[in-house]
């Protein structure tokens, strides 16, 4: 059996999706700029998917979502594009975010530093979540922008965006939101939220990779990232990419019709493995369940090193992960975990299960049976187990009741 | 019959492509970032891709070759980044380009003359081109880059990229060419040639859209356009594409194998096409046969629209377009026509027509009597050919004669 928990990183094209997608390879190839048929007849799957992609996310209007090659992009558009218009051709000179961001924000952040911008890194509490109190406290007359993930990659944990719109609604202040990891895991409704700018990714949420968009409230002037001819509006140049945006527009309503009732399902199989997890000794998962999204777990287990567990769980066929994928092949601690206050040991510890709605209940009892006897493995050969568990009076022994 | 004649807007996808992009949908679909065989599974296939990027060019190293959305955020990037890297973290303060690019670059010229930047734009002589002295003597000691395009994405006419390599090499300024047009259509040796810095698109050569790259000559220093994740050296941030990687690498390994003889078969219909339709009164090529690409003729019909020639052409399921796609819905005058001093009515009646090896005799044949009756059918109707014609006696029978 092979088992797939690594849907925070990247997820399977649903095959629907694959075969929307198909006909606008080799079939209805044209550029839908031009003027003829072979364009044209491209339009109409066009204008669908752009509804589809609205509809799911409740947009007030198809003109404020424009699709861009993966968050990445949106992400660095935001940032890049507030910096120019506001801060290098304005009065401002501040942008706030935390210290968990996905790279493409944190790296957008520091080559801004680099420019000159003074950007404020806010902390996280034991939940792993910024407040919005904390928010508050540090937007200043000079902020341009405010820039918060909607859910944590690493933990899930959903952090508290009506709040925080709310507040730079008051302060008249933008905000933006990376919502990579809340699209397609839980109800993100734009109407009902104060917020200016929304990244997204199609290949978070079962479409095709090299996709995403960024929704811009009221279509409010930005500066392009990509300048050049006049696609969508002249805010995104480069020819449009009609069989990723017909999939995206597929996946996204395939993501989001029933998104309770599929929720509910994905995290009744969440909450089983976690539950059979948590019952081995000195193991901690990072967030309340509650306001995570349904898919995801952190889990830390004292001794056991994260990479070696992947490796374990490779050998069973189960796909994992120590956290984000773009940082992973660095062998470095978990930088939620430092960040919620994990000592450094533990931070090496941490093991990320993203589930997805093709999780089937099968492999969860498979990946259940086979981590646990991998923590039992793993902590046998453990230094750092070993060591201290003599002194504490046979905490191995009741790993090992656990475990049985 | 339907004839697509638009393939410098866009190609359709080769079926081997899709074929070889296939399973990366829902099969290998794991983030080759991940330590997992899920991700892992992907490399060998990437690796591949890069080779066959960096053998169609004769890259001297595969870390040369960083994967991009497309050419757009390659020019993009190679032009902000220098704006960054040497200008405002420099000491230089002007860019050398051409009237005549894609709007990719003009536009980002355009934002960045915004910023300050110093921005040359050279003219084009009567063949479409830039001659390399015009080059030569408007390099200052203040250049940061010279940016000219291989090949003409209008006329199909190629540029003197090795001359030009070779002045900015004596000059000691950094070169850039965006190559989309040349690279399928035309040998590119980039080992034979001085260069910094080349641009390309999959979509141009039968390869997916939503993937390009931007070859970096001995990986020299240039900051991201999209920071983030450490993907591709910390080169380019994103979730490595591998479907369209894959597609890329397959498309442009059959787009230069037997080059030569692919594009003398292209060559062949290119100028059975062209000499049937100036065997028509007062029609006019843009540039010189020998020095375009194969596949390309940008044609002017005194007294027929362009606009009006493409609907006649569309009726008879005949793709072609007016110039480029990107600003095709403007109904704009030819800007390269205008460039090379055509008279303005004259750059209303430009048709580009672009043939690519999927393009059979049949499709030619039919193409050459469609066309001729187009002409036929809208000089008739033409006020501006109709009034002039009587004055310089019987020209529009002699339109007819020639139709017949």
């Amino acid at each position: 059996m092979q088992v797939y928990l690594d849907n925070n990183a990247t997820t399977m094209v649903d095959p629907l999706v694959v075969k929307t997608m198909t006909p606008f390879f080799s079939e209805i190839y044209g550029n839908p700029n031009s003027l003829h048929k072979f364009g044209t007849a491209a339009h109409p799957a066009i204008s669908k998917a752009i509804d589809q992609v609205y509809t799911a996310l409740n947009a007030a209007d198809a003109d404020d979502i424009v699709f861009t090659s993966c968050a990445t992009e949106s992400n660095n558009w935001v940032l890049q594009s507030i910096y120019t218009d506001y801060i290098v051709n304005g009065d401002k000179n501040h942008i706030v975010t935390t210290e968990v961001e996905h790279p493409s924000i944190l790296a957008t952040c520091k080559f801004l530093e680099d420019q000159g911008v003074k950007v404020t890194y806010l902390p996280v509490n034991e939940q792993g979540i910024v407040e919005s109190h904390t928010v508050a406290s540090f937007i200043t007359d000079k902020t341009a922008l405010v820039s918060i993930m909607w859910a944590s990659n690493e933990t899930g944990m959903i952090f508290p965006i009506s709040e925080i719109g709310e507040i730079c609604k008051t302060k008249g202040v933008l905000f933006h939101s990376d919502a990579v990891q809340a699209i397609g895991k839980i109800p993100v409704d734009l109407q009902n939220i104060h917020i200016d700018f929304v990244s997204m990714s199609a290949h978070k949420f079962h479409g095709p990779k090299g996709i995403g968009a960024l929704y811009i409230k009221n279509s409010q002037a930005l500066t392009p990232l990509l300048h050049g001819g006049e696609h969508m509006g002249g805010r995104r140049s480069g020819t449009l990419n009609v069989p990723l945006i017909v999939g995206m527009g597929k996946a996204i309503e395939l993501a989001t019709a029933n998104i309770e009732e599929t929720s509910a399902k994905i995290r009744a199989k969440r909450d089983k493995l976690e539950d059979a997890i948590l019952e081995l000794s000195e193991t901690f998962v990072v967030g309340d369940r509650d306001n995570r999204t349904p898919n995801t777990i952190l889990i830390s287990i004292r001794g056991v090193e994260g990479e070696g567990m992947l490796w374990d769980l490779n050998n069973g066929q189960i796909g994992a992960s120590t956290g984000s994928a773009c940082a992973s092949e660095e062998l470095e601690a978990n930088t939620v975990m430092l960040a919620i206050g994990a000592d450094n040991e533990l931070a090496h510890t941490g093991i990320r299960l993203s589930l997805s709605r093709f999780t089937t209940d099968e492999e969860i009892d498979y990946t259940i049976n086979h981590f646990k006897d991998a923590v039992f493995r793993l902590r046998a050969i453990s230094s750092s187990f070993a060591k201290q568990k003599p002194t504490e009076g046979g905490e191995v022994q009741e790993c090992e009741l656990h475990h049985h």
